[in-house]
């Protein structure tokens, strides 16, 4: 060992080698290739290199690491310490020198590739790898004896400092680049897309780069601001799909097109200005300019998918379901009209089936099933069910028809989740009598306080969770049959049930001077044993399919995944038995795959990979769906003989509700294709 | 050998092989790697395949082929006869099936990769290799029980048909690709891109695809539509550049964004529109859509370069004259507004250096001077001069500001090539009387009926290549002296020479009632002096980095190049001394580059590469370019005492004449930058 020599180990990665005194700790990292993060390229600006020295003797590696053994505090760091906060012991590692034999800790904010650790248990982590990535930069100023463009002199300043070559260019940022050379004195910030592309130039330091990841549904359009570099979501919004006025449901936006050719481009037109809204949103609230953001993507069902590329969704709307294309996009933001910076890409992911779409592409990389063992059931519940069972050997996945009714929509005191719908419900099995929770309020109906406590909202309806569990409850206390009757014969022994023509009805809250009472009619309980039915026999094709007849774990994604009470579900037979501790909710499983794929490069390869390993279920052309779903008409599911679940089959024709106000109201009686009562897209 | 196979040989290749008895000779010669066209996919459509037997004994590959060898002609080449002119003998090698040992010929129109063949004796052939090609495929429709996307089976069907593997595919494609797939019933033909890119798809069978060649030069735009799949120019036309309104020169139009901010926006603007004229003016003449061209590339001087891709071009117009970019740009046709097909690209050619632009590789690129041993010697004369001197072991380059004396402007009497203008001189050395042609007119001036047969347009003015042809008859009948004085003592011997103040003139063409007389002043003389030695010092400051002495042969590049009378430039010594057979006129060679460059795509790397190895020479700060200036402004270039030379020099001021009726006129006086008195960018 040379007295002019240091021994340097790097952690975590244990990564080690010796350098002359005087190496800066950053030039050491790298010619290891230790993942250590800059922006500024050594020049004590961006801050993103801190490391630590970790003191002590380390036996292992036979050297006692001393914090005096870097050279002192630089001018440089003192200058950055002077206007950003820096934990105490931090150094940078670009004007830090190594002296002595040291350990220096990298820790994970200074990592290039950090982990961006979810919230949930259950999730497993994102790599951190964004497409985008800043590079601060001098350039040299053009000379008469060397006469080469500013972005050749800019390209061999890239190669210089961070080793980037081939660069391809945007035209706008060329025809940008010679004002922003100049206004920085020839130090630019340039922003390069998969270390191919030059898509952003600005002068001086920059340090942020934004992006969005938005999960547009067919109700509510969500968006998330990521900051490229940390993973950290600065900013969310959401706002009402306004295709909403073309029909509520995806059927009759469908229909829509289908009655007025050249529709769809009226409805591509509506959601691309709110996604402009969305963006205009999130950026005030992190005060930030729409150009900020380099980098986009989405999620969206089929058709909400084709409305967005501008692609006719009739196709969508028929047998046999053909997509324009089941590949994953990448394209300009202005192809979508979508006014973030000029150069921003927009990735939006793989649909898999004619309806199964990049939601569920989506919730399959927020949830990898693929990397465990365990027979995972992920099912995003809306008015149709996106259905995926599988593990590290198969994928298969379902869309499986099952209505509105968990949304509350064609449910007779159904709404939508907001303040006053009731959201949790408790019968008591001797009296029958309810009581129950309202969003917006924790106190039951009958604790002290409730009336005035809700007295703004009032007691509104009932909405999808609330559904599940004032059915499940019923059955629980006897008021509905395994056949899913409302018990009559209870009229006698509770003014609660009550006869409603040929059927009964429960009344869960009593009319005031200004509304009728809200009631569980017979239709509301047919209703939601269809959609559970549906459901179910998706799950049991798919089940069938991987020759399984229990599944170890089930994620239930989606807003009504992340409320429902997962033991009513189970009750009512809506999921398969599975051990109530191995049920969760994913949350917005669709949106956190679109985060994924805004975050970590190689995840788009991952998910468009593994789309094209998943076996795709049309349960519309599949027999068993049929059988299956009458098997599962039942509370709980039972083979009843088949005679007898005709009739309950044979319910009238379904009606679509509409969004509370609408000036059109209801759109009249849809007869559904197939032979099955709710079979179609609608979602 | 077995009696069930057959062997084919194909010509020109050579290629061999062995088939079963009834392979489509198609089949026979894709195993075999020969080059055979086709684009319906051997569907007996399109009728590209075609082959001829060769009949005889062929000892050298031991067979005797006959045409009965091949299968009769079949229904399908009936048809195709029917509806399209086949030669006699020729038949469709989809169709034809191989029964017998044959010698099959593969004609050039029926090759891929065929040559094309230019019309001047000196140009080098270019290979045909567009980067669009059509492919007709059908698609297997879609399958409840299969779902995968439209664009998934049309890739299928690529793969499939025409071995095309990991494609990508424009979003208007994904978005126009369900209506064409169901028009066509499934049979579509996509415009492919690189073999990477779908960049089109039509319903059922297309035969043609189109690509532009477009020359933006200062005072014209020319553009030629191709067939890319033939290279055979279908219309070419020219529009005067709308620019000229905002100066005509190009240095103008830079002050004209000096001293108007955001003038190059309009600049920008009015180019462009210009450009859709020009498609619409190419596409009438064609009959076709401009929506038919699918590709179109670019040539242009810096300023133009930079004007047309939105690039601010002040930072050309004054040291150290930076270009934006000396790279070859790619981008989308609608990126510069240009209404051809939607996703339509554009190519433009790399500029090389600050005055050397995008036409000079277009220039190299149609003379490839790197190609050969000798010593070859490209002039683009302009307003500035673009030279290139080199062979295969070093290429030079530079631009030499010749003012705009050669286009008849700053001549008293010049004027742009039209009817009228005069273009050819002789001057009697005897009487120092003149005859004279001008353009529109075969008869010399003192032939009989030249009067009446000019009566419509008279005699006008002096065209660029006439005022040398004038200059030179002068110098050789002893009116012009070696310093370039207009010999004053000869006013006694014709009354042609006239005094003029303290100079002399002489007089062409004389008065009429209408218009004044077509003089030669001293002036005019000294202007033609300036630019000739601009023009001499440029080509000699490139010879002596080369080191050489002599050029092996010259090739004028240009309009200025297709009209002169070479042997009065090299009498007036604007180019250096060659054998005159050497010299020729390489027409509009910067179009012509741009024209290889869209239908070659290797072209395009071997240009890229090309200019890179060019070594840049700046005249501007070159003494030893002001020294070879000022040898080479007597008649022949002599080295004369520099004071004496001095007295030449000093010249007035020039000033910058606009384009006739320009509401502005003169623009006044303009001081040139540097030492010397005609030194910038103008042109």
């Amino acid at each position: 060992m040379s007295a002019s020599e240091a021994l340097v180990v790097f952690t975590p990665s244990g990564r080690r080698g010796r350098f002359p005194v005087g190496t800066p700790v950053l030039q050491a990292a790298r010619s290891l290739g230790v993942d250590i993060d800059s922006v500024c390229g050594g020049r004590g600006i961006c801050g993103r290199c801190q490391v630590l020295v970790s003191e002590g003797e380390f036996a292992k590696h036979g050297l006692v690491s001393r914090a005096d053994n870097l050279s002192p505090v630089s001018v440089v760091e003192q200058e950055y310490c002077s206007s950003q906060t820096m934990e105490p012991g931090r150094r940078l590692s670009c004007s830090a020198q190594v002296l002595g034999d040291v350990v220096i800790d990298v820790p994970s904010s200074s990592q290039v590739h950090k982990q961006v650790v979810r919230k949930e248990a259950e999730a497993h982590d994102v790599q951190l790898d964004p497409l985008i990535r800043l590079h601060f930069v001098e350039v040299q100023q053009p000379d008469m004896h060397d006469p080469s463009g500013d972005l050749r002199r800019l390209e061999d300043a890239l190669e210089f400092e961070w080793r980037l070559t081939d660069l391809a260019c945007d035209v706008i940022v060329v025809q940008q680049l010679q004002t922003a050379l100049r206004k920085g004195e020839w130090k630019v910030t340039v922003a390069v897309h998969a270390g191919r592309q030059i898509v952003a130039v600005w002068p001086g330091f920059r340090e942020h780069v934004y992006g969005l990841a938005i999960d547009v549904g067919s109700t509510t359009i969500a968006a998330h601001l990521c900051h490229l570099a940390s993973g950290e979501v600065v900013a969310s919004a959401g706002v009402m799909n306004p295709q909403i006025r073309f029909g509520e449901d995806l059927m009759s936006r469908v229909s829509y097109v289908m009655m007025n050719p050249g529709g769809e481009k009226e409805m591509t037109a509506v959601v691309r200005a709110a996604l402009n809204e969305l963006a205009a949103e999130v950026c005030h609230q992190a005060n930030i300019e729409p150009q900020e953001i380099l980098e986009a993507t989405f999620v969206g069902n089929p058709i909400m998918h084709h409305l967005l590329l501008g692609i006719n969704p009739v196709e969508l709307g028929g047998a046999p379901f053909a997509l324009a294309t089941d590949r994953a996009i990448t394209l300009w933001a202005i192809e979508i009209d979508f006014a973030i910076h000029r150069n921003a890409r927009i990735y939006v992911l793989p649909c898999i089936a004619g309806h199964v779409g990049a939601d569920t592409a989506g919730v399959i990389l927020a949830e990898r099933p693929d990397l465990s063992d365990k027979i995972t059931l992920l099912v995003d519940v809306g008015t149709n069910a996106e259905i995926v069972l599988g593990n590290n050997q198969r994928l298969l996945a379902c869309s499986s028809p099952t209505g509105p009714a968990f949304e509350g929509a064609q449910i007779s005191c159904g709404q939508r989740a907001a303040p006053g719908a009731i959201e949790r419900v408790r019968v008591d099995p001797q009296t029958l009598e309810p009581r129950f929770k309202v969003i917006g309020c924790e106190l039951w109906s009958d604790d002290p306080g409730f009336a005035s406590a809700t007295s703004g909202t009032g007691v509104t309806g009932v909405c999808g969770s609330g559904i599940i569990e004032v059915l499940a409850e019923m059955y629980l206390a006897g008021v509905i049959l395994h056949d899913g009757t409302i018990n009559g014969a209870l009229a006698a022994r509770s003014p609660r049930i009550q006869a409603d023509g040929r059927t009964f009805s429960y009344e869960l809250y009593p009319a005031t001077d200004s509304k009728p009472a809200l009631k569980i009619m017979q239709n509301d309980v047919r209703a939601i044993q269809l959609g559970k039915a549906a459901l179910y026999a998706g799950v049991r094709l798919l089940m069938e399919r991987m020759g399984v007849d229990k599944v170890d774990r089930i994620r239930l994604a989606g807003a009504f995944g992340s409320h429902i009470d997962v033991k009513y579900a189970m009750v009512l037979g809506m999921i398969p038995d599975c051990g109530l501790d191995q049920v969760s909710s994913a949350g917005n499983a669709a949106g956190t795959g679109a985060r994924i794929a805004l975050l970590d490069q190689r995840s788009r390869r991952d998910i468009e990979q593994l789309v094209r390993r998943v076996e795709k279920i049309e349960t519309a052309v599949e027999p068993r769906f049929q059988e299956f779903f009458v098997e599962a008409m039942a509370i709980p599911h039972l083979t009843a003989p088949f005679e007898r679940l005709r009739e309950v089959v044979s319910l009238p024709e379904r009606t679509v509700v509409h969004a509370e106000g609408s000036a059109r109201g209801r759109r009249g009686s849809r007869r559904e294709q197939g032979s099955i009562p709710v079979v179609g897209a609608s979602s």
